[in-house]
């Protein structure tokens, strides 16, 4: 018996293979593909992905699944076994040829996106964007009927499985009633607050990335399996076994690079410390995009933008800037790292303000699915849900329903695990900092050890083995909700 | 009918799509990879490898193929035709299961080989160098049985399809009778020469990449569809849509780096300009090593190492190093590129000696495959071989016979490549010269294009269509033979 499971762990390895193969090639898209190369390779990796797809979908694959005994095999190996159960139950909510339709439609669209975002022009973007839209939905209508789920919920589930909109509902109706006004208080304290700003300075790139090397090797990155390079946006990519991080530097600013970075190696931590003996099979992956931010913002959020972090790295930045230390005091650098403002842009956004950019496009996201909102008035439901949520609203659609990458690509469903992982990460942190003593001591001294050890233990080394709401239990005694996030916001901010 | 033609078209774009992943990731291995992730990236690109071979043997192939009629196709698709009826018969020569084993030995082998040639310690590597002979024998005998010729033929034919070891027997044997005397004709000459040696100088390495790229887009080099990088052996890697070179550089010697970018420019050339049409399908394709090879050496040894090339690259390598034009003379350059040396390292010897280098790895090569020569024997041959081939002989064997990576990852048959394509290469340029008036005008004004366009019409372009051989005939009026090499080195060193 134990025999068949072998078998079949060999052959889920395959998949694998294909899948970090994979990895790496889109890694090498975002980070060095020459220009005219994209859209061939844009149709090479389809070809490996649909092979992917055909793999988990095939006999082979069934027949080695149903004829492993449960009885023997120990809980991680039966754990390992239900997520293969669950792998190949999502293969078949959707036939190859509906991901091939999509990946191709997807690609089409992004490209348009990327030349109308520049030319602020949403009206060549329709045609195509309403196929995307629509082949989306077939996807997600496809999944739902197979899986038994909502449209909406089949998408999101692709991203954070289990994840209900039911609950998200809830816990955004929770933000929206609280956060507007908390932000309101917390901008009108920070204008009493006359520290004065920072002065310019240039920041030779050489040295940020010197600085992002620095805060990533204290932080625990293992560069003999991973890297560190520059995209437009910055990301975690590659696989387990080579993870690969970017970052993107902006002369004038060290700090958009650092945070950069420090955010990504968050996600980088995760996916170097998976449980290393199911490494390579589906009880050893991460829990989807929500316990991935989570890991991401604590690190980029509650940790790294702490006091006692700009305590620790602040000695290390006016050396390697040659900086004047009285204008470039930890205190005034944390000041102008922790401004809470109303802005157009998500990614910019601090941490008190996105959630509430996430709300906005969970909202249409989702009428857009149904059909209720037609893709002609969506700037018009854009800006005023910018006005009402953070009272600002853009010149332009390219500043504002335009901004982000994630429907032209085809990815619905995703945006709302951005706040499920700010949630999150304060939860972990609430229970981490009762765990692990003296941690703020630690932050200060740059010993980033403790606090490491005890996401790898209660997260990391974890995997799959529970969901990610049986984790969350686990860790933090609670499920994600917004207590632990209000008072981080509260305690930081006011 | 034609409906069957183009079905077989994409089941090979399929294939042809992995192929072009496959190639992606070599190259990262060779560039980007963590040193930790090489043996997870080995076995990830093993299994795309496997799975390609399966495509090419399966049924489906088969069954497409024989099902095309030729009559209603054009002489282009007819040779497209027969390129896949080779492919999948060289495919079906050999089972996955064989080439599994070789992949596997071959990167055990050669991991092994690198520190072993570090540690100067032939012995430990005799037992795995053992099994990856004995493998690739096995390959030999698997191909040669199924395609009708002997062991080293058909290991040689996947390489240099079509090429004999008897045509190679006879050319090797004529330039062993001539080569070695002219070779001390040139040096005697040449210490004759008492020209003072360049000064010694520093060469930023962003410099010299500057100069690299100059030269690349002078030579036509197209870099929306391609990169230059560094590694630690140059190589020309990528596919034809996205080619990617590198070099290394030399702080106190611009000219290695710089040559190594023009040599592998050749082959981007080749690359880049292979027949549009047909890119992704067998006819489409190079034509193998040895005109690969004949390419590169075309613009390496018989284009820029000529006087008119330093007449115009001096003044921009002046200009750039900020050096003393009166100390840095192209003729100065010129003499110390063109200098004739019997040395013990293959990839840094003179376009004179190293067909030399070659012979004695190809005498070597074929008893280690027979067995006439043992393991354990192959240090004293090789000191041997070199005595009396070139004068001159290795203290260690880590500058002896484990100084190239081939034959430790399994490689035989592919050193014969480098000088019959040094042998085309002088043909090729000989009718180049005849036929394009005042090239080297042209190349005095930095002015590639009517040379390049050259090469575009009579190979680039002509992909497979025709055999090697026939190219050459077709080009040159002659197969490949001595001559014009014998020519090209007497005139330019004698």
């Amino acid at each position: 018996m134990i025999h068949t499971y072998s078998k079949l762990c060999n052959f889920y390895r395959k998949i694998n293979n294909f899948d970090n193969i994979a990895s790496i090639i889109h890694w090498d898209m975002s980070t060095n593909i020459p220009k005219d190369s994209m859209k061939y390779r844009s149709e090479e990796l389809a070809t490996l992905q649909s092979m992917t797809h055909k793999l988990l979908i095939s006999e082979q694959f069934g027949d080695l699944l149903s004829s492993v005994k449960k009885a023997r095999l120990n809980d991680w190996q039966k754990a390992n076994l239900n997520e293969m159960h669950n792998i190949r139950k999502n293969a078949l909510a959707v036939e190859t040829r509906l991901l091939e339709v999509h990946t191709k439609t997807a690609a089409e669209c992004e490209m348009l996106w990327r030349q109308a975002r520049k030319d602020n022009d949403f009206k060549s973007l329709i045609p195509v964007f309403r196929k995307v839209i629509s082949i989306t939905k077939d996807i997600g209508d496809s999944r739902g009927d197979y899986l038994g789920m909502s449209t909406y919920d089949a998408l999101l589930d692709q991203y954070d499985p289990g994840r209900k909109s039911a609950d998200i509902n809830k816990i955004f109706s929770e933000i929206t009633k609280f956060l507007p006004n908390l932000v309101n208080k917390i901008i009108e304290k920070q204008s009493k607050n006359n520290s004065k700003p920072l002065p310019n300075h240039k920041f030779p790139i050489a040295k940020q990335e010197e600085l992002g090397r620095f805060i990533m090797k204290a932080l625990g990155f293992n560069f003999d399996r991973g890297r560190l390079d520059v995209s437009t946006h910055p990301f975690c990519g590659g696989n387990p076994h080579d993870v690969r991080i970017t970052t993107r530097y902006a002369e004038n600013d060290f700090s958009s690079g650092l945070m950069g970075v420090v955010h990504e190696t968050g996600h980088a931590l995760y996916e170097q410390n998976l449980p290393a003996d199911y490494i390579d099979q589906p009880v050893g992956k991460n829990l989807g995009m929500s316990i991935h931010e989570s890991q991401s913002l604590l690190m980029e959020m509650q940790i790294s933008r702490s006091k006692e972090f700009f305590e620790f790295i602040t000695p290390k930045i006016v050396e390697l800037f040659a900086l004047d230390p009285r204008e470039w005091s930890a205190d005034r650098i944390y000041t102008s790292r922790t401004k809470v403002k109303k802005t157009l842009i998500r990614v910019d956004a601090d941490e008190a303000t996105y959630p509430l950019h996430v709300i906005l496009r969970y909202n249409i996201e989702k009428e857009l699915l149904t059909g209720n909102l037609q893709i002609r008035d969506l700037p018009a439901v854009w800006n005023d849900g910018m006005k009402s949520l953070l009272g600002v609203v853009p010149e332009k659609n390219s500043m504002g329903c335009m901004q982000d990458i994630h429907w032209y690509m085809g990815a619905f469903g995703y945006f709302p695990t951005y706040t499920l992982g700010a949630l999150a990460a304060a939860q972990f942190y609430q229970a981490l900092a009762r765990e692990v003593k003296d941690h703020t001591q630690y932050i200060r001294k740059g010993d980033f050890k403790p606090i490491t050890s005890w996401l790898h233990k209660n997260i990391h080394n974890q995997g799959r083995f529970y969901s990610a709401d049986q984790l969350v239990k686990k860790v933090t005694g609670k499920n994600i909700e917004i207590a632990a996030y209000k008072k981080h916001i509260e305690t930081r901010y006011l």
